[in-house]
């Protein structure tokens, strides 16, 4: 399986939005097109939307109007850092597509060497919780905090995670679950309310969650609900991790108040609710740094207050 | 609408499960058919269960059996101190059917207090956040969280109310969004996962939540993510309301760690998941003491650490 793809004449993605019950395969041949994949949600995961967004940079450079494209990729969805990173990179490329096929690449690379870098951080039999999806799927390969978990696995830790379901779309009860009974590493789903549960039975060693952005204070958007994940964590003195590569992290927002939190369509939230029904539906929330234990980078493990001895490495 | 009625032959309950898609009531004319009711969540929300299983205790006395009759509702389920404490009084009073009409009526009083109680905690214009249903559908009639809102509404305070979805059984979204449509008062539906960012964007004046259970120290067992709700309150500084008949309040268990939290069926979370897919499913969780604002009873607003004056009142 692959989530991102370059084929081409396109980008192919596995269609997120109908997955575990089936596996679809889209191939987007315009940048229009690839757009309206990552507001859709067809492609979703910070770092895959920045590969998928590299390559549809490519397609908007062969296009008749660049820049037209160029915008609706920028236009698609406002939260992801990546996204914009990897449109600006491949923009400003000689050669796009050798441009586009570095960033997934190195994308892969780096969730590998997240995922060594955090798994040191764990002691034996960690149990994890995390929200979202930070897997394969939310990235070209491997995964972020997920990518944690499976290097944790690899190296004999035997780890054992608690999935939140991640209302309203349900990302850990549709593809976390997915993934993690393909790679034979035990879990159970909770409802997003039960975690709180969860800390109080001393049931969670450790909290890893993937970004969206990470500002340069250490400040973290990421999927709603991980606010609260990291509050809870804090009160049980349990430590709260954030994977994420350095293309997620945004040096250039001083905090999270900079941050643009999406809001998503109210019939995302509405699922069980009588017709008519007005619903809110932030997509993301903002961690602030004082929570976050540690930011886990392919750069190293840093501490929130850290992330600004990154530049030097950020602006080669 | 009657959530709970006696009606002659038995109870007749409006079937939960079913709304808001369709309004279907069943007649209980048997203490295993009501034990089915409350265990199935034909009927919820400790007041409600309360009063279900007072009528249900009328029925085992008249059964054949009463001991297995009444045995069966004590163990339809775990956690609403309501439920225990009605059959109880039912099963020991000179006329049962009396004492459960009883029961019911003095419920309705109880909460129309409890919401006029409540009500004068409130500024004008409140914005109100709050999980489950606590409204009268959880109650014989008018609520308890639900009712403080309600009775605002009634004083011109003219609140408005964030509820949350409650997964897994979605009764935010099924159940308090179809009373507060029925009465005018403004609402928006949010994931459960989203409290934390209506918290950080400064949405939320006050959280009242209903209980199952309230320990003697004020500990509180409610519906799980109530929990999480409350820390989130605390962190914010915005007060953390339970709302509670003193049927709900239990002065025999000390404090929450001798409260039985229900676990339910794993089929509950798993909605979205793969097949296969295991789940953790408590149905509650316990907020301290220390998280709690005040408890709003018929006999009065109380800090949790002074519910113990309540004994003689509660034992007359």
């Amino acid at each position: 399986m692959a989530t991102v793809e370059w084929v081409g004449e396109g980008v192919k993605l596995i269609d997120q939005t109908r997955l575990p019950d089936e596996e679809v395969y889209v191939t987007c041949r315009s940048a229009a097109m690839v757009a309206k994949a990552i507001r859709n949600m067809v492609v979703r995961g910070a770092p895959a939307i920045g590969a998928a967004a590299g390559f549809g940079a490519v397609l908007a450079l062969r296009e008749p109007d660049p820049a037209a494209g160029l915008e609706a990729l920028r236009g698609s969805r406002p939260t992801a850092r990546d996204l914009f990173w990897a449109v600006d990179r491949v923009a400003a490329a000689v050669d796009p597509l050798a441009e586009a096929q570095a960033i997934a690449r190195e994308s892969v690379d780096a969730c590998r060497r997240i995922g060594r870098l955090g798994a040191g951080l764990l002691k034996p039999r960690p149990r994890v919780i995390t929200i979202c999806n930070t897997g394969a799927l939310a990235t070209v390969d491997y995964g972020t905090a997920l990518g944690v978990v499976r290097a944790a696995q690899e190296m004999g830790l035997e780890p054992s995670v608690l999935v939140m379901e991640t209302r309203p779309r349900a990302q850990g009860a549709r593809l976390t679950t997915w993934e993690l009974a393909g790679l034979g590493i035990p879990f159970r789903l909770i409802a997003d309310g039960a975690a709180g549960r969860a800390f109080q039975e001393g049931m969670v060693d450790v909290a890893i969650a993937g970004a969206d952005r990470v500002a340069a204070n250490g400040d973290t958007a990421n999927k709603v609900g991980t606010y609260p994940l990291a509050v809870l964590a804090r009160r049980h003195g349990v430590p709260f991790y954030v994977a994420a590569p350095s293309s997620t992290i945004d040096l250039d927002t001083p905090d999270g108040s900079g941050i643009v939190v999406e809001e998503r369509p109210e019939a995302e939230v509405t699922t069980f609710a009588p017709p008519g029904t007005r619903a809110w539906n932030p997509a993301f929330d903002v961690t602030p740094a004082e929570l976050i234990t540690a930011v886990i980078t392919e750069l190293g493990v840093l501490r929130p207050d850290a992330l600004l001895s990154l530049r030097p490495a950020l602006t080669r």
